[in-house]
């Protein structure tokens, strides 16, 4: 890749643990509970010849002995010691890995995922290997050309206790408390150091442990005329009771003794998760994306990864959270919504899992009838009963209520999850749910036009946003928004089937008429002469936003191409957004004309990633409509994540003229980005 | 107190926590499982007339509400807000209180602690008592001239969650994960407030709570009229195994099932514990202690109990540890020995619970015989059987062996303790590691003299330190160290009375031999015309110390003030020392000429407060020397504390021409102090 110094997330499936990695000079490490990068050194390179090479994430100035000891040793300057600089390394993302390549030594990082089984269907067995918190890293090094033997270092600023200490020498390693920690089988080649100053007394080939060293390292031997792999597996854990609110331990702790435990498992099982891994690889690298998309993909799912969280209730029921990235709430519903095209990929019943504990005890009632939170609390803390974290009353922007949109992303989430997964159990446990959903969302529209007039109650004396919390009016307002009005249609859509399929005909009939009625009312709002459709039906609003369209992602995933169609009973509908979206994807207007990024809205820079893929997928395989600048587009976009994002990992919100970020960092959101995947 | 920013600890007994303030503009807060202060806001303060006022220990430039927005809101400038400064307050640190004074709020930091049972021999409720992780804090406003009402903010930067939720509103408070929390009893003049920018919206009057708020405060109200007192209650807590090597959970999290369970009962009880500070504040003021005394030994007591770790085994038996300050070492030897004067006073029986653990665990055999590791680990890390963490072979400084040095720590503290608590059982079942001690003692004296000549083979190509690891030869070689030498003639006649008291008086009396050998070795290097006895016994050596005089606590604090007499058997031992202290006590040997301060080695400037306290006992009570200018050193010594390592904590080892600290800070070991209580 051109660009190389970006922040990665490293992560295992629900372990709501990252490894982090990837800015030039700036380090990393572990990082449990939260998902922002620690700024640990990190050592990984090679020594061979009395010169020390490193890759670019640790600094070399260490003080520790001195400041222990208050004098000065000025034997340790100028230690034989070089970082690579960024033209003297290679990086490569691949969906499970991410590798960087110097001269002779490459180093992966390397994040197996993939198909889980609901829990509930699985053996104990199979839970270890599904949810067991490992990730691995990999050192290769090239010493057939040479005559000296080379020794590899891989280590992180952080740890205070070797492993073999804890498991009689059965492995090598270093950890961190129990919470964290990295080893290898113990073998001949492989050796542990811990130093205050572990580069000096490794430059010094002073192999003498010293248990006061916060990097206890791995060292390994490369003897002349090899090439050689070595394997490590990273490993968190953390035992007991995690959550406020709700009492939840992590899954896997049910399943694993220790971080001892965890990483004995990694090791024996390695070659079943690295498989698993070039698996992942192979499929993304076979996908016929161009390499832009590929990583984009990749990059998200890693950071996906990160906010993932799988929890035991105390009757033993998994919890599924996504945390929400930098601001690390809990399974924000319109988040929820977004993840729904890669979960039901690779695990749908933590879609279900989801909708249950919105329905159970974040969903309330207002003037209107039921309704759902837009979270489920923060930082491992649940919100009481039928409060979120996020939303307050009495505001108009930022941080009000959304309760017409997580209205909608309940019937959306569960409407595509049951049609699409074709669960009936759930559809026939939940039809109440649905009928109390579709009455809500009547009678938010006063005026029987398919789309929301009123404003809940909880509001006091604000007014509902959208998703889009902080960008302006054209996609923050929720009452008579074409963003949300689109929903809208959508979720009636839906509800038309979900309906029919439980042989509510009425009800199914009423959802139609519904339905017709919003598209009408949007069909109505088509401006003729400009041939768009204003981002808000009041106010003489004049923004032309892009996910106008978004909302027909739902009916098209269902396999309902028909209600998406030209040809369908809602032709003029899809008529009017095709012909919306030829007007706006134009610099000035939807194209960024600094960046030549997609822009959301033509009156705001504040712009979405997750958005942004998932409206190019409506675009492109649903309204047909192909613009021959898509890789220039792509191109753009990884440019944000690659650069002007590069410190604040996977990133939502942009401004779409610079690319550096306005907040959503860390986020899970990007993978609506699978969506580009056949 | 004339100084007033400087860092303290605040914490229970046993909890390895803390909640650390008092450096002015640098915030504070909890840490666990270490002894670092967090840098975090602190909220104490008061709202009256739009007009808030706070102490200076929190930053008032919030921006999360902005970083979450994008948007930046000018109305949030020039909030009404003014910190005091250092002259509008005052400060006074008592043994259980530290408390911070303004125009009209008053605020206390109250840490109860007491004399403590061994919990074998406790009830479950009176465990409960003894162990809970709590202390406690007060706000006192004076609002009995005014009109109009005030609302005291007490809140810190970390919290996530209010206690309101996970208590049904039975206490008020903030929490942050399961760890850490503050709370006071529901009452109608106390709410909890948590915003993004929790000032701005106190200033506002605005109380509507949002739980993405990051220091989820109390808010309590004084009625125009009144002078009011609030309590709240501060408490840690750390579920689960929390040590490896040796496996072990916090004591209290037996006795209390969460943070929720300790502060109900931190509420319930909160009598008890204001009463029983208030007795020790009682105890110290009516000490006839100069004020400067007074405060080093309340400082000190504040950062011992800081270090300070009660654990429980897998059988459930109690495991005690006293961390070494920033380096965290656990129950590192040479602290042990200076630490009994106090924990003779209020927990004798940890003292008997760490010399089991050395010699169970911690203790090895060299050429010489029986012999006792620096330290048991570090950082929660119990090190392996027989090692220390601090150790290295083929060293000649820091980081060198201490083999003898804590050979003599063994026993130093091994009959102190039980000579001086009258423990016989104890004593019996440990008659054979006396022995085992004194052959070992024996074996390392080859020209029988009474004091070392050989260094461990531990150290292989190295030599052995004593416990001033990073002092100059004068202190830190321990071969033919006058210190040590003292040392040795010190555990020689107290093993005299041990093997005397089980019957063994052949035994017995060759311990009386090898005293008066070593008394008459230390005699002989007397130097007559300089009147000093030098440091080391070799290489031409001339240093001057303090510390020579050390060891002579030991037999006078068991009751044997013969042997430290002018008059007893070894009254020429003791004149020579007389005489050493009268010549080396002047400006430009050891006393520093710049700062007027003690310094231990005349040729050092690394001098250890906790050794000079020991030492001043020594010198004033036993030797019965006194100095006019006693409490002009005192003054130099508190300024050192107060000012120089204001931002360090309680030091032990500073500069003694500047008072900075060189090392050894947040430390324990301060506590020699205690010998000046009488």
């Amino acid at each position: 890749m051109k660009n190389k110094s970006f922040y990665a997330h490293h992560s295992s499936f629900g372990a709501f643990s990252s490894f982090m990695l990837g800015k030039i000079g700036k380090g990393g490490g572990f990082v449990l509970n939260d998902v922002r990068p620690p700024k640990n050194n990190v050592y990984i390179g090679y020594k061979q010849e009395k010169m020390i090479r490193l890759f670019p994430f640790c600094n070399i100035n260490n003080n520790a002995e001195e400041d222990f000891t208050g004098e000065v040793d000025n034997t340790k300057k100028n230690k034989p010691i070089k970082i690579f600089s960024e033209n003297e390394i290679n990086r490569e993302m691949g969906w499970a890995s991410d590798t960087w390549d110097s001269d002779r030594l490459t180093f992966s990082l390397i994040t197996p995922f993939g198909y889980v089984k609901d829990p509930v269907a699985m053996t104990e067995e199979e839970k270890k290997y599904a949810f067991a918190p490992v990730i691995f890293a990999q050192l290769t090094f090239d010493n057939r050309d040479k005559t000296t033997d080379a020794e590899l270092i891989f280590g992180i600023e952080g740890p205070k206790r070797r492993l073999s200490i804890t498991t009689q020498g059965r492995y090598l390693g270093g950890a961190c408390e129990r919470k964290y920690g990295f080893a290898a089988a113990s073998s001949e080649d492989i050796k542990e150091l811990s130093r205050l100053d572990i580069l000096t007394s490794f430059a010094n080939d002073n192999y003498e442990n010293h248990d006061l060293g916060t990097a206890p390292s791995l060292i390994f031997k490369v003897p002349a005329g090899t090439l050689k792999t070595y394997t490590i597996v990273l490993a968190t854990y953390e035992q007991g009771t995690i959550t406020t609110g709700i009492d939840t331990d992590f899954y896997y702790s049910g399943l694993f003794k220790s971080l001892e435990d965890v990483i004995d498992f990694g090791i024996e099982n390695v070659d079943y998760y690295l498989d698993m891994a070039e698996q992942r690889d192979k499929e993304l690298k076979e996908s016929k994306l161009n390499k832009y998309r590929q990583f984009l993909l990749a990059h998200a799912t890693h950071s996906y990864h990160a906010s993932s969280q799988l929890m035991k209730k105390e009757d033993g029921s998994p919890l599924w959270v996504v945390n929400e990235g930098e601001y690390i709430m809990m399974n924000t519903f319109d988040l929820t919504v977004d993840h729904i095209f890669y979960e039901m990929k690779f695990h749908p019943w933590t879609i279900k899992n989801s909708l249950d504990l919105f329905a159970e005890r974040y969903s309330y009632y207002d003037q209107s009838g039921i309704a759902f939170t837009h979270d489920m609390g923060v930082a491992n803390g649940f919100s009481p009963k039928g409060y979120s974290s996020y939303e307050l009353p009495n505001l108009h922007g930022c941080f009000s209520y959304m309760t017409h949109e997580e209205l909608l992303n309940w019937i959306l989430t569960g409407a595509v999850y049951t049609l699409k997964m074709n669960d009936k159990e759930w559809l026939n446990n939940n039809v109440k749910i649905f009928l109390a959903c579709f009455e809500s969302l009547c009678a938010r529209d006063k005026d029987y036009d398919g789309i929301m007039d009123i404003d809940s109650t909880r509001c006091q004396e604000g007014s509902e946003i959208t998703t889009y919390d902080s960008l302006d009016v054209s996609l923050g307002q929720a009452r008579n928004n074409l963003y949300l009005g689109l929903k809208s249609w959508s979720a009636y859509v839906l509800l038309e089937k979900i309906f029919e399929k439980v042989g509510l005909n009425e009800i199914s009939t009423r959802s139609l008429e519904k339905a017709k009625a919003a598209a009408s009312t949007i069909v109505s709002q088509f401006n003729d002469k400009e041939q768009y459709i204003p981002a808000v039906f009041e106010n003489g609003n004049t923004s032309r936003i892009i996910p106008a369209v978004e909302a027909l992602v739902y009916p098209y995933i269902v396999g309902d191409t028909s209600s998406v169609s030209e040809d369908g009973i809602y032709g003029d509908l899809i008529k009017k957004l095709k012909k919306h979206i030829l007007t706006i994807m134009k610099p000035g207007i939807c194209i960024d004309e600094v960046s030549g990024g997609w822009k959301l809205s033509s009156t705001s820079k504040n712009t979405w990633n997750s958005k942004i893929f998932l409206c190019q997928y409506v675009i492109k395989e649903i309204l047909n409509m192909n613009f021959d600048k898509e890789e220039d587009w792509d191109r753009v976009h990884a440019t944000w994540q690659q650069v002007s994002c590069s410190g604040d990992g996977a990133t939502d919100q942009v401004n779409s003229d610079t690319g550096t970020s306005r907040g959503s960092r860390l986020y899970p959101r990007l993978v609506t980005s699978i969506l580009w995947m056949k």
